[in-house]
């Protein structure tokens, strides 16, 4: 029912918490909203998570009806009201996922103009860490190295064959809150960073990073790239892949246009390019990459490795030749979820509420036309 | 022999490369000194390596001898003329070792006056990328990710269970070449740096690093930290070690005083400090730990884990209890390896080579007295 646990304080806006996970999980920014903001009622109602037979998230909630009346600000993942009569209050929906697709068929969506915010940015972080783990990794020989550990051997082959990445490229297709981290510890390391918008990039203003960001990480400015490519044809996907990049981000929305941006023509000129072996790391979505072709180019060493935490279909099932890819490391789609993500999420809310009492714009507002 | 390896050029300073990997190592640096130094006389001799029995790095060479008296710079692992009178020309020795111990009872270290200058600061990006590494891989949970995968199943359990570094304490015992690139790092990631050095530093000047810097990495002015302890005595080890340390990072040298730096006192005193468990990431030497009190530590979850790159003694015997010891990470002394070690000992080669042209003070000069 829920009801019972509903909490209130206060007189002044009026939160309302919808969430598949325990309010513990976001517990110290919470509190930190609350003491910010104390006149604010602040409502929360557990949300049993379950993917629902279309593939979607969802979890049926008792909402009172009396309580959605009044509510100005709705935090949820999947759960909307059923229309906008429902929630005659509403100043905005923050959602604490990075994308709303999963409801972009919702009323809601379509047929309301309720701002409608993302938690875009939450996860760069964490992400960003998973893609420089698997690069180093990669360039350390670590499996090697942890199989030695299980058999209990301590020998050096003196052989140089690891790398260390001072000097070396990475290039970053999709430069958002995730490739932006990506560049700022890439840059740490010595790496030269190369980023690949849909749209060009020229101003100063363009390059900037509008959206939330987790601080002291990102790259608000757009600073770290020593240079910007861009278009959504392969002709100027391909001007990008002949820069002889060491690895490849995949941080690009599935869309038409991404779908199997990577097959054998790109794989081909990675390799022309860097006959030394460029690593793919993605993190978008599997069917950005044709898994087929990169499978392919696994096997002839046209490419040195892949890191997949996304893979086309998922689960991947056990009898994919994905797995017996020689250079493949694989993860099943975790490279977002840390114990920082309730905290991250309700950051985000915070911000938005300091934003509405100032009288700003929203951060993250979905555009409905863009999708995103 | 060595006779039939050896080329001549030029007229300028001369200069003897006496080492244990083939020129092609370091190939385009050499390539560069010989276009920027078109005077400079290049020989090079191979030495085969070989541990001798008193567990130094040697390796027999013959060296003319008329060769050897017109030498002005030797680049060498090992390998040292036997007495002064045989390099009546010597300008310096450039050896490319991290550190001199290994020759500290020779001859020409104890009775002469010859410069000798070490390759300090070559290995800080590789070895700063394993601790990252490793440090990223527990807080990831990347070992029970990839046994998932050796069992070819993708699934994702739910839980909540990985951590990033955003907000996170980084202690860094030996604020050298190799701690300053995990604090850039580690500063790119959202941590907090903490430093610590033998003796203080507490004016600007004291906080650089004078010593070779591998190009767009360390931290040459000291700015990461965002404090400064110090001491070689217990208890200022101790007020460190209460700072809720998540990842403390051991780059000490091996010394009287840093023997068994942690032991049973100091474990406690972490988990005191931060229960949720510190993670320690040995790049130092093996003694530097008490080892079986950190295995008795990790038994007891007093800390959460720890990356070893050196053990007591090396190797490892296969019977040695810190195998068994749960969450740690061991690996055979291979975090200074890379493909790039021989390339950037040439790179401190030129500074020198630079420095002696331009009548400035060598880098990396070993004091005698300090041993380092």
């Amino acid at each position: 029912m829920g009801g019972g646990e509903i909490t209130k304080r206060g007189s002044g806006l009026v939160l309302l918490a919808v969430i598949p996970f325990p309010e513990d999980a976001a517990k110290d920014t919470i509190a930190e909203i609350k003491e910010e903001f104390p006149d604010l009622e602040y409502n929360y109602i557990f949300q049993k998570f379950e993917i629902k037979k279309n593939g979607l998230p969802g979890g049926d909630v008792d909402v009172p009806a009396d309580l959605l009346k009044r509510v100005n600000v709705l935090v949820t993942l999947s759960w909307l009201p059923a229309k906008e009569s429902a929630v005659p209050n509403i100043k905005f929906i923050q959602f604490i996922s990075a994308g709303t697709n999963h409801v972009a068929k919702h009323p809601i969506y379509t047929d309301t103009k309720i701002p409608l915010c993302s938690a875009n940015g939450v996860h760069g972080p964490q992400i960003a860490e998973w893609v420089v783990m698997m690069d180093l990794i990669h360039n350390h020989n670590y499996i090697d190295l942890y199989k030695k550990q299980e058999k209990k051997e301590w020998k050096h082959n003196g052989e140089l064959s690891s790398k260390d990445n001072v000097g070396r490229t990475v290039g970053i297709l999709g430069y958002g809150s995730i490739g932006r981290q990506v560049a700022r510890v890439a840059k740490a390391m010595g790496m030269n960073v190369l980023a690949y918008t849909a749209s060009p990039r020229k101003t100063p203003e363009s390059k900037r990073d509008d959206g939330f960001i987790v601080p002291g990480t990102g790259d608000a400015e757009g600073e770290f790239p020593s240079a910007w490519y861009s278009g959504l044809d392969k002709e100027s996907l391909h001007a990008f892949l002949k820069l002889k990049i060491d690895l490849l981000v995949l941080a690009v929305p599935l869309t038409k246009q991404t779908t199997h941006f990577l097959s054998s023509a790109e794989f081909a000129l990675l390799h022309a390019s860097n006959p030394s072996g460029t690593y793919i790391a993605n993190i978008a979505r599997g069917a950005v990459i044709d898994q087929p072709a990169l499978i392919a180019a696994l096997k002839s060493n046209q490419i040195s490795g892949a890191a997949l935490d996304v893979t086309d279909p998922e689960p991947l099932p056990a009898d994919d030749p994905l797995w017996d890819a020689p250079n493949v490391l694989i993860t099943p789609h975790v490279s977002g979820v840390t114990q920082t993500t309730g905290e991250r999420c309700f950051q985000v809310v915070r911000e938005n509420l300091r934003r509405v009492r100032d009288g700003r714009g929203l951060v993250n507002q979905v555009d409905r036309e863009r999708g995103y």
